[in-house]
């Protein structure tokens, strides 16, 4: 086993006390460094820089080298597992992500394959260099979609605000439904073993559309898949971060998995005795407190750091918007470095 | 006091029991009717039809006499209160609304005017058509956007996922802030009191991005001047529905007034815990259950007739989407009317 010069993060989510609390933002590669976006412009779009894997480690440990981050997260998109299922999309500047096809039929479903971990040997390609060029400072997280955010986006075709093509289709075609879940559930138990056996350390399962559905839809089409993967992933530690899920906080602190992520809406106390006190919490400062005065941000911080108590692994409850000052997330991160609890 | 044909949603409001439950639909004037968008294409935009009271009374009835809920919604927009305020905006097809200036410094809050209702007079005058029209056969609903909603929208410009500028404002600025949203706030008691003189049996607040707030920022910048709003208006219930608001459900069952809605993600026998007894509740099918098959749609409503029992309006848990069928609505609204509770 490896040796870390700084294992924290991994030490928190083995359950131990220590020293202070580990701290790493969602979308901390990529986005609000300028060092990123100087590597950005070279290449043609972002799923080139996606796809390179020296580029793409590169910008994975920017955020280690310039914000001190505890922990680094590969850079890529949870979009590569439709790709490699054969959907493939593409990102339109402002926009967002676009499949020129979508699933419609069940023929559609049936043409898909279920993807190998070899289907993404860019990203664990990317994930080799990221390891060997961190030289032990600190652990590196995996991750990939929930299948019911995998979903979403192979029906709807695009973001939207409501995911009523998605949501329909599941309406519409329950059986259906369940065959594609499977599908994506297979081709991401493969990928997240890949990533692991490539050099991961943890896993985050991200759920970014948790909250558009019924609190029933969600128990069916969404929690029972993350079960799936959470059993399947017993080599190391796995996260779920499912954005929204306010409804389902007692049922996500029964899923086999280590940790749990909160967004910034989810009350601190209340998510922990809905949670249970095993898991630990990470999250989950609102995104937009990086743009109040250094005094404010301070505040809400400790804020923050105070009503989670230990079990902890500090994070935004979003990605970091886009137009974030650095200097607030060095200060965010020195804030939590420098925290004692009471 | 006027008699009306079928009064059955003011008596529930009322709290009486009544012989069935009432129905009406969010955005149900507009949007899915054929009808509506005949007349709207003989029109420049939306915001002429807005504009024109004795088109809007006509869109206003048109759900009442092809769809057969048991009350009217005035048809307008949310946004005219900007407008009134000295802040005027357009409606992009398919893009949303956009404000050509936004609200940024003190100087700009300090520029806008307190809206009165007379500024507003075609909204009053519609009202006013729409109750002459209706012959006393359902009652009228008016309504407002809540203050944080408003308010939202004038420093961010247009819709946005994230609000992350009107968010950014709030933390940077706190006391402008508050100053924009009590002007706001007086405009809109302004406004919902020109609607009950014009001849609104009811009001409805809608905070429709209550959701993207953290529960401490919903308590300071938007529940407060909710409860404003509800203890100037006295003439007549008054219902509050502020989406994605799980966080908030017992202070808003604190509130002074009638009426709660619940969007479809916020479990009914919950949210009737911590709302308390007194309220009536309002909603809360997934919208995307019009999607369904005649089978599951209903079925799904029965769920939710059942999981409710009394003191219920029956109402999606958000407004009606532009593609749904009408035929799926009356089939929505016959099921809630031949339905008898257990």
């Amino acid at each position: 086993m490896e040796k870390l010069d700084n294992d924290l993060f991994l030490r928190t989510l083995q359950g131990q006390k220590t020293e202070r609390k580990p701290v790493w933002l969602m979308r901390q590669a990529g986005r609000i460094l300028p060092e990123y976006r100087a590597i950005r412009e070279n290449l043609k779009d972002f799923i080139e820089l996606v796809k390179t894997p020296e580029r793409a480690a590169e910008v994975t440990i920017q955020p280690v080298d310039i914000l001190k981050v505890d922990a680094a997260i590969i850079f890529s998109d949870i979009l590569v597992i439709p790709e490699a299922m054969g959907l493939p999309y593409e990102m339109q500047e402002k926009k967002g992500p676009n499949f020129p096809k979508t699933i419609q039929t069940e023929k559609d479903i049936q043409n898909l394959r279920i993807a190998q971990a070899d289907d993404l040997d860019y990203v664990l390609k990317a994930i080799e260099v990221t390891k060997k060029e961190l030289k032990n400072r600190v652990p590196l997280i995996g991750f990939a979609g929930a299948p019911w955010t995998i979903f979403a986006y192979m029906i709807e075709g695009s973001g939207s605000k409501t995911f009523s093509k998605a949501k329909a289709f599941l309406y519409q075609n329950p059986a259906l439904s369940e065959k594609l879940l499977e599908k994506i559930t297979q081709s991401t138990i493969n990928y997240l073993k890949g990533q692991i056996k490539a050099g991961a350390n943890t896993v985050q399962i991200f759920d970014s559309w948790a909250g558009i559905l019924s609190p029933t839809q969600y128990h069916h089409f969404s929690l029972k898949y993350i079960r799936y993967i959470c059993e399947a992933i017993t080599e190391v530690p796995v996260i779920v971060f499912a954005k929204g899920a306010f409804f389902a906080r007692q049922e996500l602190g029964n899923l086999p998995c280590t940790a749990i992520g909160l967004d910034w809406t989810m009350d601190i106390k209340e998510s922990r005795n809905l949670i249970g006190k095993e898991k630990i919490l990470q999250g989950n400062l609102d995104p937009c407190a990086l743009y109040a005065s250094d005094e404010v941000l301070v505040a809400e911080t400790k804020k923050m750091l105070d009503d989670f108590g230990d079990k902890h692994i500090v994070n935004l409850g979003h990605g970091v918007y886009p137009d974030i000052q650095p200097e607030k997330v060095k200060l965010f991160i020195e804030t939590v470095k420098n925290y004692r609890q009471k």
